[in-house]
């Protein structure tokens, strides 16, 4: 099987206010060493990369899939324990896309509800209208 | 001067609610054609390609800065008109950068305040902390 086509960047700056304590920590640190364990073992050709803020801030963890010539989707709201295999499913789902867009009903949970942002690959155009055929134009159409 | 180097994705999906009134409108759509037209002139190399929804929905308008091997901007809370200026600034900015990171102080200040996340290019990884040079490793160091 080919090594699925996915990079998971893992936001490590975001912070998170601790329940009932003083302080926070950085969730995103942890679910970045989890991550790359499971999807070691998983879906060895998946590469899980941290980065230092993605700039969403609010929303930890944070997570972006990218992919060759794919749709960028960022997820955020992720738990790094809770929402693990969720997390390694959707990479997996997203590594076997071609254009980036898992299906519906394929898509885990959270990856339905903590969508942060989208864009599409650098080559993108949107398709032109094509125009209606009619009479000797349909014929001489491929 | 080299064309800049930026593609504007511009969200057309969004919906605003008009003040005072009934309905709504899809300012990305406006955007999208006035950016079009000022790039041609200010940055004749730059792209501005519209989008069916960037999945941000709550801000518009958005955009996102996208170039090759460049970290991606996506950015939202953007006037059609009062920030026209501003975009077109910040996408002539980002075109010139290597990287994609418009320095703080060039900033166009909707584009401080409105960024919605970004995603580094594909083929970032952070850099690992270089070991402390000591005796004679350090001398054989190029």
């Amino acid at each position: 099987m080919a090594a699925p086509d996915v990079t998971v960047f893992v936001c490590v700056s975001c912070r998170r206010r601790a329940d009932n304590a003083v302080g926070f920590d950085e969730p995103g640190r942890v679910l970045a060493e989890r991550l790359a364990d499971r999807l070691a073992d998983d879906a060895p050709g998946a590469a899980v990369v941290p980065v230092e803020c993605l700039a969403v801030c609010n929303r930890p963890c944070t997570v972006a899939l990218v992919g060759d010539g794919k749709w960028t989707y960022l997820v955020g709201d992720l738990d790094n324990e809770a929402h693990l295999d969720d997390i390694a499913a959707a990479a997996r789902a997203y590594g076997a896309t071609e254009n980036g867009i898992i299906a519906w009903k394929e898509r885990p949970l959270p990856f339905r509800k903590g969508v942060v942002a989208r864009v599409p690959p650098l080559a993108f155009r949107p398709q032109t209208p094509t125009p209606a055929l009619s009479g000797s134009d349909a014929l001489t159409q491929d």
